[in-house]
């Protein structure tokens, strides 16, 4: 759990979408400035697969954020004016119930026995904590990656929960290139022999397929173009294991090397799994029979939605369908199109790009 | 060992351009068509990664080849017309020597004890079949995907070797994305436990890594215009395994393991491993110390860049710069965008886009 972390602990069963019901989960949750006496000044913010809660620094925990230049006072999100409240995605294993938790029915770890996840789980832990910090309707909800989907289920799910909403580097669902990187992503992991079928051990897991997953992940994540200005083909003196003719010299292997390294261990594999399905599993048009019926579900006064020219993995065409799909039933919508170089990753690595985007949103 | 391929035994010492030598290596090449009286009429293909040397069906292997489409009576490369060889890229596993093939010296496996291969090594095997035919000088070389880089070894080692060049969806060198992908695929098989550092079984190969490196292939040769195009959401009863709450039953994740059923088991782990090394490391600059040096050496008349707007592996800037490089140096020069949708793959799945490209060439 990211320290600073609050816990809202659930009573009674937690339904789920697909089936099936937690007992009792914890929803993990940040916070940052003051909510107005009206609780008129919300902004609820869904990450994407991987953060924590912990989207900017604060008093509790001082560490910099996933969004740390995003939010704080002045900046786009500007804690002097609102109130922001980032989730941990159910599922996760920063402090909310996933498949990493206790069972309390069993006292031990769900595994593979926590029932099926999809965003619409991910959504209504997101909704619970609002009921619990007593917010009626949010100035903004904001998706960012996957939680864009959860967005788009809150959106659906709760049509007068949200005034606004900021869709970045998301989808309507997935497309089938995106459902095959997960998908083999996902068996990376499950064929690591330490997995043990979902069963292994916290303190030896399957390091060797999480790794891999995480290459793959960096490979979707940036773009050609920006590895080519960055690294071209650069070689590093004395990395990569001379004793195979194939050790990774290249700079822009040592890049993946360092990646992977920075990133496993945290994150647990089964979680992992849940959540990269759950996204596969995402159809906005499941809820009403098209895309234009989930829309038409949603009560929204306003809508930004933001993409990158240089993502392969949530492609830019896919932020115009989520445009146009909101024209029909929004009558502010923003599209913006960023040519950034960073690919899916710039919302978090070209923060000069998305800034002033959000800040005109806001000022508006 | 593709059925009906011949073998040329080389004897001697065969040097590898990066230090090292083979002894006494085979090369397996197959010829479609007859040579004429004064040996004018040849053309060589050099094949992508994975393929034999059976790029057509002939009389001793009547299976189809991989550009079965391409190669024929009345086709682009007209058999009633030219002489067509097609080599098996030296280190590779079908009849040409490779990491699979016995050490003469030893009585064992290279494995590992082959020396560093490059395409320049690959493009002086097909220089070797030519000597053996007595072939001084080809009416045009022709190289695709990974032998688009050996024939561009090929006219830099041999400038007089050949009056003209078709590069088809290849490049003057690797991109860090491509390296990225392949430097991925080949940790996927390293880290099968079964590789055993490259002692492994050949009964008992690592064909779980090899198909999770077949998968991320997939997912680099095709597109995703394609595949939303072919398989969009669409679902497969009963596919994947539904002991683990992830498994594979939309279209493309059966897709993909059909696609990894089919490669898998037939293709040498260790000659991939060379091979896919061979691909990131080759650089036209490095012959004379820039892209243009490079270029500067070949003397060629003529020369042919095609490429598609879909591929991600080896894009289409690639095929504008090689097109730019060639132009310095040679005559006539043409350069064809395709807009396939089909990925990289394109010259093996679009042929009805290919074949005027290549007609036209020929009959100018």
């Amino acid at each position: 759990m990211a320290k600073g972390s609050k816990l809202l602990q659930l009573t009674g069963r937690f339904p789920m979408h697909h089936g099936g019901f937690l007992q009792e989960p914890v929803i993990a949750y940040e916070t940052w400035g003051t909510l107005s006496e009206h609780a008129d000044n919300a902004i609820l913010l869904f990450g994407g697969l991987s953060p924590s809660a912990h989207a900017s620094s604060s008093p509790q925990n001082p560490a910099s954020g996933w969004w740390e230049d995003m939010i704080g006072a002045g900046l786009p999100l500007d804690t002097d004016q609102f109130f922001i409240v980032c989730i941990n995605s159910l599922g996760s294993c920063f402090g909310s119930t996933g498949p990493a938790s206790v069972d309390p029915a069993t006292g031990e770890r769900y595994r593979l026995n926590f029932p099926a996840l999809t965003l619409e789980d991910v959504a209504a832990g997101g909704y619970e904590v609002l009921k619990h910090l007593a917010i009626e309707r949010l100035h903004t909800v904001i998706g960012c990656s996957m939680g864009g989907m959860s967005a788009l289920a809150f959106c659906t799910l709760y049509p007068n929960a949200a005034h606004g909403l900021i869709l970045i580097s998301s989808a309507a669902r997935a497309l089938p290139f995106a459902i095959a990187v997960r998908s083999l992503q996902r068996e990376m992991i499950q064929k690591d022999p330490k997995w043990l079928g979902g069963n292994y051990d916290p303190a030896d897991p399957p390091l060797v397929g999480q790794r891999l997953a995480r290459k793959l992940g960096m490979i979707t994540y940036r773009s050609a173009a920006e590895w080519q200005q960055r690294f071209g083909r650069e070689r590093i003196a004395g990395e990569g294991d001379p004793a195979t003719p194939f050790y990774g010299d290249f700079a822009v292997e040592s890049y993946l090397e360092a990646q992977a390294n920075k990133f496993t261990g945290q994150f647990d594999p089964n979680c992992y799994l849940y959540l990269s399905r759950a996204s596969d599993l995402f159809d906005l048009a499941e809820h009403g029979g098209s895309l234009q019926a989930g829309f038409a579900k949603m009560r929204l006064q306003r809508a930004l939605v933001v993409g990158v020219t240089s993502d392969i993995l949530f492609p830019l065409q896919q932020q115009r369908e989520l445009a146009l799909g909101l024209e029909n039933n929004v009558s502010r919508v923003r599209f913006e199109a960023l040519d950034c170089i960073k690919g899916h990753d710039s919302f978090l690595a070209d923060m000069d790009a998305f800034r002033p985007v959000v800040s005109r949103y806001f000022d508006d």
